[in-house]
């Protein structure tokens, strides 16, 4: 028998959980059906802290992106109206493999099943399984409790399969749960994750082996899945073993690569700079780490990884040596595996041709400010330089396009809206990473367009309000700049958006202008300068308005909105 | 054969189907997927135009509150990213039976139909049909278009779907089915609507007749259903020729009937004003015309309706007569079948006491302003004044709570998040219905809670940019009011929303103030009256902001909250 004291609700049970794997903070919005759950976020010791948000859409894309920095991510809300608002944020964290946790309170157990002609609020009718069924293809599982007894267990397992699969899970516990007392958890959380086949991962390895043998030159191209499986310092590891070449990706842009000495530039197919798709695709052996096949890495499909070489390629949960397909081996058992061989390994030749060009926007570019007005090719080797070690950088959509192409030091962390690609995620995101243990200390700034910022902007005021110290520069280019490249010069009414004074906001959402929130307007390259001069250092919420013209774009940017035509 | 100038692109003829059924608007955010369906939207000649809102949730509830004043609404998006953020509306959309549709441009079918590893942006991973399962359980019709031949069809399939079920229905329209050419649509727009079962309507009819016979006192009450149905006039009728009493409902706030001469106020079971409650239910005949067993409509399922009274019940596709359930049976068919032979029967005997008091807020209350800060018990009563014919007003759930129990004069339309109570999608839905032909030329306003307004806020970016004539009255009581009151006294931080500046954001989004925005604050019932004087014919966008306590609640909302505590 379990004494009184070694009781604790559902609730309190499911955040002591997510304590233990990480997760600090859970984003969102209060409703009837799920305040009990909401009174035991803010009232009991578990070690959360609740972050209330403008809407539960931004509430999670903001798991989202705490998620993206931290390895897990939660958001509850209300059922009906406030699941339903997350689904694009559940559809985003699925694309680009981040777990996370949608938690929905519902009516009580007796009422969901006792069939009824009673239309209860924030229900579609009659259908209490309408946001479980709407879910279920959007996850890698839609769950609801209903039995006290296995509730903790099944709780446990609905986390472990998001962090086994890397993907967002759904979960609605009834009111009456909700406060339901269950025992403590005694034993810690078992991520009890799926074993690779002992079999194929030896002979995976045996093969891959071969290749190293047999190789020269090899270039190491790093992907998303290994911020996702925490693998960055083993693939440190093994190029330097391999004294390897490594170039980063788009949707897995990590700033430890692009700083380290060997580095090759950013990869995406024919969208890359010469020298760095040369190095990729000609090495003897290029070895693939945690890239997916994804649409933004392989630069619209036209990646020729592979085609002419030998080609490892560490896959979420298989590896394909050439053509040969090893299942059920992850890449969290393979690369370390693969970082340990190759220390027997003869060190490779570096393929880095000298001054080769390896970023459109390059730190050692040239850079004195002019009066000249700011242009995008400019103006992001400015926000190049303005980078620097330990920085935490969010970008959406249009903005990371841009950035991604910028070469950035080791230290930095760069989170963006990946494959998926959802305009406006990128500042909820951003929102949701700058709560993160991870984030703390750290200089903390988003990088978005106008016409995506306008899809969240309301956050701005939950950043004043929880005194955050950032950065958010807004590109104004006065509406959907990537689409309008998509047909040149042809003027198109709904690429226009509602052209906002966003030097007024900070005090709009509630900040104290020059105390809580400080707001810059920059038109030139000095202008620039000068900005970023004063945010060496950010305290508050500062808000950059970059003014730029509508037509503006990259010689990049051409290439990759051609591509987008379809 | 058809002459080329029969032809037009399949978006074309998609337009001139909504246009033919009163859309003259399609709200919604373009997308490369989406593109040549937006390039025909603003480029040809269908008389649709496009309203670029700022991002798709919101054009989705743009789209429902275009419907719920015109009947029909349309939002087109891009796949997935699009899709997803659509889902909240959709679920307002079917629960409140509004008609309306999602379009979504996809990749081409081609890409659709082969089975790839490829990732493409904007897909879960490979699955191309994770938006279309996710929308079948919350839509009358989740469904792709692949077959030009058979597309136009489908297409009037589809619309007809949603209107012959007043729900919404979600369609994917592949990228290279966008422009290709269809025929024309030489016959009109056919609704081929069910048919109700002729013997279950003569045989209710029957039934119906014999208790309008043996009836001396009937009181009919009135539904959302009669505004989707558009079956105002004929129950006006019914209630004339039949001497009733009618009382209005929360989803079917119709100011028709509250103006009428026997009006009885609004019924909401236990949560109506005595008198209404007494009228209602012990009336020898209760008429329930389009009204669902929602829980707003029942007072949290209070109402009494039937229980000490004979009752007809007309539901959308059924009529019930005391336990008599006759199927098929559809309300469009059966209103006016009984409203004719009301006109045979007796003139029935009018029931409602001198001096009844009928709603919470009565036009007739005294109201001369003080300097006396606002409540929300005054303030109502204040708004109820300011109400006139022709007015059209939307209210926030919160809002709209309080805004329900006021008495508004006959001609004013008035809609709000019905039984579904999302809140924030009234002010979306607000910005959807002022489109309207219907809206033209009218008084329109909307009520709106503060906690609501953050979500949606950016819309008002929209009605500046778009140049409409409105009032926006935030009720500022900082943070959600109603949900305070679930716990009356209890301080609890997940209710206290950021503090914003209401007064600056009209500029802040765009506006010039004074010009195209004005703003205004009211702290006393003085300050009130002075502002709803200067708003007599507002011009612009006008931003009010009303400072209320934050504890403070209508005796009204005391016994609604608790109810709310499950």
């Amino acid at each position: 028998m379990s004494s009184p004291s070694t009781k604790v609700s559902l609730s309190t049970y499911l955040f002591l959980r997510l304590k233990e794997i990480g997760v600090h903070h859970v984003f969102g919005i209060p409703g009837d059906y799920v305040l009990p759950l909401f009174d035991e976020l803010i009232d009991q010791d578990h070690g959360v802290d609740h972050v209330l948000v403008c809407n539960e859409l931004n509430g999670a894309y903001a798991a989202d992106g705490y998620s993206k920095m931290s390895g897990f991510g939660a958001v509850a809300v209300t059922y009906g109206v406030g699941s339903l608002s997350t689904a694009n944020a559940v559809g985003g964290a699925y694309a680009d493999s981040t777990p996370m946790i949608v938690i929905a309170g519902t009516p009580t157990v007796e009422v969901l099943n006792t069939p009824t002609a009673h239309k209860l609020h924030h229900v579609l009718d009659t259908n209490f399984n309408a946001c479980l069924d709407s879910f279920r293809p959007i996850t890698a599982a839609s769950h609801r409790l209903t039995r006290l007894e296995t509730a903790p267990a099944e709780i446990d397992k609905l986390i472990r399969t998001a962090l086994q699969d890397k993907k967002p899970v759904y979960l609605e516990i009834p009111y009456d749960l909700q406060l339901a007392e269950v025992d403590l958890p005694v034993e810690p959380f078992d991520l009890l994750l799926r074993q690779s086949s002992r079999v194929n991962l030896k002979e995976a390895l045996c093969h891959a082996v071969g290749l190293l043998n047999s190789s020269k030159t090899r270039c190491v191209v790093t992907g998303h899945l290994l911020q996702r499986e925490k693998l960055i310092e083993d693939t440190e590891n093994l190029i330097d073993d391999l004294n390897a070449s490594v170039a980063t990706t788009f949707v897995g842009k990590i700033p430890t690569f692009e700083g380290h000495p060997n580095a090759a530039g950013l990869y995406m197919g024919a969208m890359s700079c010469d020298a760095t798709r040369t190095i990729v695709e000609t090495a003897d052996l290029a070895i693939v780490a945690g890239m997916t096949l994804n649409e933004f890495d392989t630069g619209i499909f036209t990646s020729k990884i592979g085609a002419n070489q030998d080609c490892i390629w560490m896959d979420f949960d298989q590896v394909i040596i050439n053509n040969q397909v090893y299942g059920q081996v992850y890449l969290r058992d393979f690369l370390p595996e693969l970082a340990k061989e190759a220390e027997l390994d003869q060190v490779g030749t570096l393929d880095i041709p000298k001054d080769a060009r390896l970023f459109h926007f390059q730190r050692s570019d040239a850079f004195k400010p002019t009066d000249a007005k700011l242009t995008i090719d400019r103006l992001f080797i400015q926000l190049a330089n303005y980078a620097k070690p330990g920085d935490v950088m969010y970008g959406d959509t249009g903005g990371y396009i841009n950035a991604a192409q910028a070469e950035y030091p080791a230290g930095v962390d760069i989170h963006g809206c990946g494959n998926y690609g959802s305009l406006g995620a990128g500042f909820a995101l951003f929102c949701g990473g700058i709560f993160t243990y991870e984030a703390a200390g750290r200089r903390c700034y988003m990088i978005t367009g106008d016409g995506a910022f306008h899809m969240t902007a309301q956050e701005l005021s939950t950043l004043i309000k929880y005194e955050t110290d950032c950065v958010v520069f807004i590109l104004d280019n006065k509406g959907y700049g990537a689409e309008r490249q998509i047909y040149p010069g042809k003027e198109r009414s709904y690429n226009n958006t509602p052209l906002w004074n966003y030097e007024e906001l900070g005090s709009a959402f509630g900040g104290v202008e020059g105390k809580t929130c400080k707001s810059f307007v920059a038109r030139t390259e000095k202008d620039m300068a000068k900005v970023l001069d004063k945010l060496d250092e950010p305290t508050g919420v500062n808000i950059v308005r970059i003014l730029l013209d509508p037509w503006d774009t990259a010689a990049f940017n051409v290439k990759f909105s051609e591509a987008l035509r379809h």
